[in-house]
């Protein structure tokens, strides 16, 4: 039943003691850490009704718990089942895009939780979390998921451990240069999470370009039933992003408002990808392709914006262009990127989040610098931009430049890191697939037997069906 | 590999040019409209501290927000993920199904936002919108949804974004002349949403009936594996329904109760539907059909009632009757309706929300009218059917005539709007399939080339396979 | 078109009369107790504007419908679609899978909220409901489904009805024992949900025993689809882990840690589970079965415990031993079980429930008995384990060792309660399939033509193709 090896044969991705070994003593090390250091924040402490006085709290529905977990989990979706799913387009990785997804999610979530607990949350010796911080924990990790559709179908576990490991550490020093050195607003991530995790994703999979990836090109392309299932990712990243955009907001007006723009901005952006999908292709037909991530663009594109006043009818223009531009980036782009660039992008990120996560940034600065007292009222504009402290005479022209350094920095940061991580990547100890293995769940999972032998075999005539 | 195409080559479905014309232009009317009259409500505008000092609140947990979006997301799953895949269960439409059904919502949701804004939500020359408007915009396209399920896999998508246009403006007027003119009360839509929605789409279907569908006859039917995708969608449209009814029900007690009364008519309905299933079929097997629909039944008939108060075990009898009717119209009535009165009903939809809706807003009728001040309290009775101002003096059997002529309104409106609306959609200019390719994803989108050889041609000899 | 039955066709599974039979006897059962006995509970009866005036609070976000109904609708999605669709891994049993607990459930929920309101909410004869109540009822039938993966594929939905009915009530027993006469705490339900529940459906799979069954063997496997399917049931499991703990803890500080300590749990879980998936496969790929289980073991194991300051790094400990125990679970001791004690455990869940369920309690115990006025505060403690009343006087070490006697109880009613159930159910009057049936949804479901004659049948090759 063994099938067949040609030069990939060479390719050793027997995972059996290398996977174990690093999910073990990295875990144990999450332990020691964490023993070392993660404490409960006042609000999910046993102490809380002393904390309550000290507050000066009346009921526990003031605890952020309540203003926040149901954001929590809707996010916590957007990462394990919208991510996972909608990767699972590929005819024969199902596995591999719901399964390492997991795996990568599952760790980086831990990671994050101390390098941004050591960033921001850090008091007396301990990291305090609390909701927000697991908020933050799966944010971080998205723009690792971001990173994955890069290298979709091309890489083994270990490579995405590594990769993760990387990535999440990266993730928060350049989320502390942006937040805290340069004191830019981005509650939905468009410059944090999108922009950084796609150009980091590229960067990686430049790195690890294939020239003989055509030799699983029949393996690259989507079956019926698994679009289908990549839809059920699209829809609920599509439907949870205004949870996304308003998560860790400020309480009240910001978290509302933040939810109502990115739930504009993602209905325009449906109809122009629509539009363009249509207009793209010479039958007029509509490609599933596009339906399954440009629809997403508007969401990507706000990031930055949405807690702003950026207005609806704002956010319908941007989600207007975000559809148009990430529906012809996979139709122009993507084949221009791979033919000419080598850079081998499964997913198309660089149509999805690159590019709409470099407008959302933009955006951002716009409407950061376009902010009047007038428009937020005296006391809106301080807290929208928290204008106090040390920030106390930035203006909002300024404000505007210092999210425009932002992306360059996010970019950079992302170019810099993905380059050092593909190199690590590289190394031939990890356990990659062969080209003509790529795209394959066989190489890393069990198989069900029967449905290899049957269903699947039909498209692979050159191989013999099991009696 | 083109396919032959009999009579129905004359049919033209290039959508190239067509499609993408009507997304432009009217996403761009959207965005004019928008910026002319869409602004935040000030619960999410950023003046909102001086809000909650004008409105004496002290915390930002009382802003709507937090009352209202965790249900917001939950109708938000259940007309995106719900409707798009409860319709996917034909074996060759799955595109269409959640595709179209993506493309209609994010448009009818801008739609309604401005309809419903006039309406309801109309200050100043401004339209301020907060999350009760999104919960509304996503309710009014439930309606379309619904209306899409009767001609689901006979019509091109053009057809449903005209649909889509004239059916949120009856709606939302419809919805005018109940809850403002008659001054109705129906937070779950049992009138304005299942009974408009329903009439609404079998009228369209009726006007656009298709003497020789038989043609596509092997298409109409399931495979194992859409059916467990539809019954995502079922399983998210009953889990959800309680946020549905309560949605925008009064805080505090009455969404609480909303939620408890929908909970328990659905858990009677399921017993029911499998009663019925089996017991209306000669071998006693359980017919997907049914599971997949009638099981929904309970919550469309406490739709109007959920709010008052109906008691638990009253929504068991609802439920207990709907699993019925619902069951039995799917067996007998939906082969009648097609014979006898040439109404195609692809999904059944006179079975899940016509029937059901009528029931519901009788229920509610009778519920308002069996009001008294010793069940509610005296301050309760007020408040649960707003007997204040104007209303002052009206007592439960007179809201119970009102509740009783908004049923009435809601069907003749349907039935005239979906004469109107049918007749449009007749026109030869739309682009709809030859009645041969009916439920069929082939003609409106790219299906993946070897899927379509393979696994689908074994179930069309008289179609080569290809090499 | 009938298929040949071999011994199997002494077996009578006609369902037509007794089924809906059943159905229809035990709702209106429902429907009249509920007459009797429930009304809703001040929180959401329209007199709530006096209650709120009686306990003093300012604003409808006081009730307790805001504090737990998100929570709430994720414990219901992990009720339907969780254990729903995580049983759909068997290639033919899908619809059994998603149907069957559809059925139980709904039913289980009525016959909870009767149960448990008899215990725990009965005023002046009457059960007073609120959402803490709908929480509870899905916990309740929770335990049922976890009993029906032990038996998942060899019994007929009467029998599911029937252990449906008895387990319900049995679970209300025990629970009244552990919460009320033990004064144990478990809001995840370490011991009440899973220990109870899979001990009790082992018991029962034991006493219907099987000796034929490698005649069903061939369908005893998963397909590529089912396998994903499968993981949709696992990801909304493991996502909303986290509400299911905490989701009937105290207001505040309880909940929000409750959800950190479960998260934290579930993390280090996956990273183990995949560790030694690899690790015990001889080939080192990673398996499916384990994937979709085990990574769930460590929300199991901190159910008794999350609520208490349990610490994130004592989370981390006890998801890395139950990922380790649970996978090593399903290689070496579910084929001990079956060949040695004829013990035949459908999903496997001695692995996922009863090993991780016994650790759960053991864990609570532990951190119950080390429970310091140090670590929770002087007020804290106090709340924690509500040391109030005639509980004034407990210690952390009683507490503990009661804890730890609400495990023996436990299991020692599961034990008793599924050996009468079990008994019951092998009774030949419930139409359950002969051996060569199982695990095939063709003997009570109507199963699509076309699907069954082709793509099934390949894999059958005894079986002639359809025309």
């Amino acid at each position: 039943m063994e099938r067949p090896r040609h030069q990939g044969m060479a390719k050793n991705t027997f995972m059996r003691w290398r996977l174990p070994l690093v999910c073990l003593v990295w875990e144990v090390a999450m332990i020691i850490l964490f023993g070392v250091f993660v404490r409960f924040s006042p609000e999910a402490d046993a102490h809380w009704e002393e904390e309550k006085r000290k507050m000066n709290l009346t009921s526990d529905i003031e605890n952020d718990f309540y203003f926040r977990y149901p954001s929590f989990q809707d996010v916590h979706v957007m990462i394990f089942v919208g991510f996972g799913f909608l990767m699972m387009f590929l005819k024969r990785y199902g596995f591999g895009a719901v399964g390492f997804n997991f795996l990568l999610a599952a760790f980086g979530i831990q990671w994050a939780l101390l390098m941004q607990g050591w960033f921001h949350s850090f008091k007396s010796g301990k990291i305090l979390i609390g909701v927000e911080n697991l908020i933050n924990a799966d944010f971080c990790v998205g723009s690792v998921c971001i990173a994955f559709g890069a290298i979709l179908g091309k890489t083994s576990p270990i490579q995405l451990l590594v990769m993760t490991l990387f990535q999440v550490t990266l993730f928060a020093v350049n989320e502390y240069i942006l937040l805290n050195l340069l004191h830019v607003k981005d509650a939905g991530g468009s410059m944090t999470i999108h922009t950084f995790g796609a150009y980091f994703g590229l960067t990686v999979t430049r790195i690890l370009y294939r020239p003989n990836l055509e030799q699983s090109k029949d393996k690259q392309g989507s079956v019926y039933h698994s679009d289908l299932f990549a839809m059920i990712g699209t829809l609920y990243l599509w439907m949870y992003w205004p949870s996304f955009n308003s998560a860790i907001s400020e309480h009240g007006d910001a978290q509302h408002r933040a939810a109502i723009n990115t739930y504009c901005s993602l209905a325009a952006c449906v109809l122009t990808t629509m539009a363009f999908s249509s207009m793209l292709q010479k039958k007029g037909k509509l490609d599933m392709v596009h339906i399954q991530n440009a629809t997403l663009a508007g969401g990507v594109a706000v990031g930055t914006s949405a807690e702003m006043m950026l207005t609806p009818y704002g956010s319908l223009i941007v989600g207007f262009i975000c559809g148009i531009v990430s529906t012809v980036g996979y139709v122009y782009l993507t084949p221009f990127l791979e033919s000419r660039l080598h850079i081998q992008d499964t997913c198309g990120i660089h149509n999805l989040h690159a590019m709409p996560g470099l407008i959302g940034g933009i955006v951002g600065a716009i409407t950061a610098a376009a902010a009047t007292e007038d428009v937020y009222g005296k006391e809106g504009f301080i807290k929208a931009f928290d204008f106090t402290g040390a920030y106390k005479r930035r203006t909002p022209s300024i404000q505007g430049g210092f999210q425009a350094a932002g992306i360059v920095v996010s970019v950079l940061m992302a170019f810099a890191g993905g380059a050092l991580v593909g190199a690590i990547l590289k190394l031939p100890v990890w356990g990659d697939p062969a080209a003509e293995n790529c795209f394959e769940d066989d190489v890393y999972w069990e198989v069900p037997e029967d449905e290899e032998s049957d269903v699947y075999h039909m498209h692979n005539p050159d191989k013999p069906a099991s009696p």
